[in-house]
């Protein structure tokens, strides 16, 4: 199944960011074989019901090494096959690198999406628009503070809004940063179709409200993935830490469905 | 050793880049028990005492999986522990989440320097001016034709530029493409003290002679690592492969010598 079909079989828009930094688990899965892998089990357990997507930052398993990478492995085998799977690693590179890239991410790692980053311009994109079945998030309109630097002044995220909106909306998508609440009615105009990935709710301080009331497509197509990491996967450092996950997880649902009405 | 120490001690001005495609290998290393290990090792040898410094793309590696990745492995650990390594992995994440890439590649990886996308802004530097060792490359202004779509217009690269400027020319470096002949002089002006590396020479069609000429430091102290991929290590289908990654790097040399009389 594609990414799309997967994405459109799912009900909701919670993304559960598995953030899964070692240095902050929960002391109960630190003696396990595979303390990652062990924690995301119990979260993917949880949260499975709720999850209309799961999103590992390669960035926390890389760091742990090679059992971060056999955790992330693992995860992945893990999560069931009508969940779709965002590898959130930010990966820009050009041409035949580029499609090195893809069949490494798509091929080998066999995820359903990633995050990428279009900074290099067009030719970033274009080996991934030979993956039909796959999805990537282009990098549009980040959620931190340094945003500020390079993406909101002279409006390129309005130019790089404008050519993922080119851009088939069942394989190109944007993340799109909840932080940034004035611009966020402004980016789902210049790309009407497109599914946003929205970091920056939470910890970050974005608004829920904000999103839903701007970014959405529609109330009924929202066109949202709404990822939340640490609010969701490190909601209790207990035993209970999957508990609360859930708890966690089903109320940013609710409130994202309280939104929606 | 740190990444500017050795970058100093070294001499020359050639970046042997690793892009070690695996189905461009000469059919003479292909029965090897690891053949792209096999080919960097054998181009490593020969070509050793030209390198001012290496550069595996790291997608060439983990687009051949498991194997990919334990080539990787050895090729750095097989590197002369006295040439600069670089990473080319274009890494672009934020805090937290960048400090774990940072871990990642110069902890784990234990290599001396990465190329960073920076589009995220100052909150993808941060994190790496804790490796005082270490060394990283942002991208300013790109060989590839797309710069065309974000780098080049309103003057992004000159924004870029000047930021990277503004840190320690010691650990942070500047990636500047041949090919960008106008803007050459242009960015060695806003950045006086950082070294630059520079792709796009050969294949991509840059002009070494406008790459000295113009984003030179000074002849004596020129501040350039150009890198030549394909152009050295794939000079040659043939079983004299290495010969010729050897002859085609002294030429590369030679030819920068002159430049610089």
């Amino acid at each position: 199944m594609s990414f799309w079909e997967k994405y459109i079989n799912r009900k909701g828009c919670v993304c559960v960011g598995l953030d899964s930094d070692i240095t902050k688990l929960p002391k109960c899965v630190l003696d396990s074989e595979n303390p990652i892998f062990t924690f995301n089990k119990a979260i993917i357990d949880a949260t499975k019901n709720i999850a209309a997507s799961y999103k590992p930052n390669y960035a926390f398993y890389a760091s742990a090494g090679k059992k971060g990478i056999e955790a992330l492995e693992k995860t992945l085998d893990y999560i069931p096959n009508e969940i779709p799977v965002i590898l959130d690693v930010k990966t820009g590179d050009i041409g035949n690198t580029m499609a090195q890239y893809a069949k490494a991410w798509f091929e080998i790692w066999n995820v359903d999406s990633i995050t990428v980053n279009p900074l290099m311009g067009y030719d970033v994109l274009k080996p991934l628009t030979n993956y039909p079945e796959n999805f990537s998030f282009a990098l549009a309109l980040t959620s931190n503070p340094s945003a500020a630097d390079y993406i909101l002044p002279n409006g390129l995220y309005k130019t790089i809004s404008a050519e993922i909106a080119k851009l088939s909306h069942k394989n190109f998508g944007a993340v799109v940063g909840a932080t940034q609440i004035e611009q966020l009615a402004e980016v789902r105009k210049l790309m009407p179709e497109t599914l946003f990935l929205v970091p920056g709710i939470g910890a970050q301080g974005g608004s829920l409200e904000a999103v839903i009331n701007n970014a959405a497509k529609s109330k009924t197509d929202p066109r949202l993935l709404i990822n939340s990491s640490r609010g969701i996967i490190f909601a209790s450092p207990e035993k209970d830490f999957a508990e609360k996950a859930y708890e966690s997880s089903l109320k940013l649902h609710n409130s994202i469905e309280e939104l929606l009405k």
